[in-house]
């Protein structure tokens, strides 16, 4: 089913601002970059499924070894033990919350890599309250610092890192999916190695953990279950889903960055200041009939 | 049950965290404020409630109305007829979105107010990218303009906004409720009028719309219904939850906030700069026991 997607998800609190966004689909005539098989996941919760895109490009080790852990089965019949409304879900065997610890091998820090003229990047904001300049890679919200020459992805909704304790290379199972207002704080300080493109109102269905446990969910009361995380590569073709989303390079992109810049529909009485937080630029993603 | 609240939501990615995380649960001795049952709503939705304080201070028309509204039993089996994930769920009887129109009378907007001495502000982040200054006024994330004079409330998520169509003055009866990253260029062009203080994952759990519509969801296919909504002084006194928010006014939550800039702990191998998105930072609820 090939649709058009609200990219601008402008507000359209009334039917007149609707009709006033549609024409403005820039995304829909964009080019689209359908997702590597060999590096797409898909995630099954009870409350439906959850397609991610993982990033080699930022996070190759963490990614090699999470893709192995999948086809193993590893996280398969695991659940979300810690979950704090507005902030994270956080799911595996636990063993990096003081359970039992596994034999997988920890895994090294990847939460920034140096820059280099072939990442796809597009500039969003220059300077960012977090960061001197945002952007997007490939889809993925990123963080660069011009100065330093380091690229970093950022912790928008939506994004997947490993979960580690104090030490930078100890993570190694667990991993949480951020579910709220974008901690930025923790960028630079985590290994963020995929992004939800596809089933993010599951993930907001995760069962949510006692606050004043800290999220924390003990054994015995119910939890959100992964199912199974299977590779897209493993999956037969004709249950594969071909996974596409806007192409962040592209002039209609483009356009998109720049009439959510410039607010000037009618709508707007107080005209917002040009700038653009990062993390609420929606990247569309469609599901593609072949 | 009076129990400690995770008012500083640290990354506590690990046990350690955690640990770490608890001794410094300042909120726990700080002044709590209970909220006015006159100024609380509680919405019943399929999968349980949501408790909203309404804010009469920054939008008393809007308050009043939506009030008398609540009353009249005017929300009660109406449904969230547009949501688009990671943005707004909207509900009300649809007279918004081109439905029959309702004789309910439009309320002017409230979208901003003049700054008075006697506004409880503590600040938060000078200047945000958004707003030259913002803060907190009892537990609302507002903005500021020194210079201007101008104070509003901020599209954080959770916030509890008047709908309306092009003209400023065209909203009546349905609202919208922020669930994701916070879209703050809808400042100062909206009446927001409350917040959502407890029961953010049951709105996380509407149901909803299709992107390519935009969010709208026909009539024919499931919505999630309000089941009613009701105000907290309208209640039988032991049916009235003792809802508290943490005082944003107080010594413990300034300790919050500094504690949030200066991110001392071991976890951080990189120093986040010292800024604060005033919509990351959690303002703790309880329910406390009589």
């Amino acid at each position: 089913m090939d649709h058009p997607i609200d990219v601008f998800r402008l507000p359209a609190l009334s039917l007149l601002l609707l009709l006033q966004a549609m024409p403005a689909a820039a995304q829909d005539q964009a080019s689209w970059r359908t997702l590597d098989p060999a590096q797409t996941v898909y995630m099954q919760l009870p409350g439906g499924e959850v397609v991610i895109e993982l990033n080699p490009q930022f996070a190759p080790a963490t990614v090699s070894q999470f893709k192995r852990l999948v086809r193993e089965g590893f996280y398969d019949g695991l659940s979300f033990y810690r979950v704090v409304e507005g902030f994270v879900a956080q799911g595996g065997d636990g063993s990096d919350m003081g359970g039992e610890p596994n034999d997988v091998p920890m895994l090294p820090a990847e939460f920034e890599r140096p820059w280099s003229d072939d990442l796809a990047f597009v500039s969003v904001q220059k300077p960012d309250m977090f960061a001197p300049q945002t952007g997007f890679i490939d889809g993925f919200a990123a963080g660069r610092d011009p100065e330093s020459g380091d690229v970093w992805l950022t912790h928008c909704p939506g994004i997947v890192a490993m979960a580690r304790n104090d030490e930078p290379d100890t993570g190694n199972t667990d991993f949480y999916i951020t579910i709220g207002q974008a901690p930025r704080y923790l960028d630079r300080n985590l290994t963020i190695f995929g992004r939800v493109v596809d089933g993010m109102d599951v993930v907001q269905g995760i069962i949510r953990g006692p606050t004043e446990a800290n999220g924390m969910i003990e054994e015995g009361t119910p939890r959100t279950r992964i199912e199974r995380i299977v590779l897209g590569a493993d999956l037969p073709a004709k249950e594969r889903k071909n996974v596409q989303v806007a192409d962040t390079m592209s002039e209609a992109f483009a356009e998109v960055l720049r009439s959510r810049k410039e607010r000037g529909l009618p709508f707007f009485h107080h005209t917002p200041p040009e700038v653009l937080d990062v993390c609420q630029v929606p990247v569309a993603t469609r599901i593609a009939s072949d």
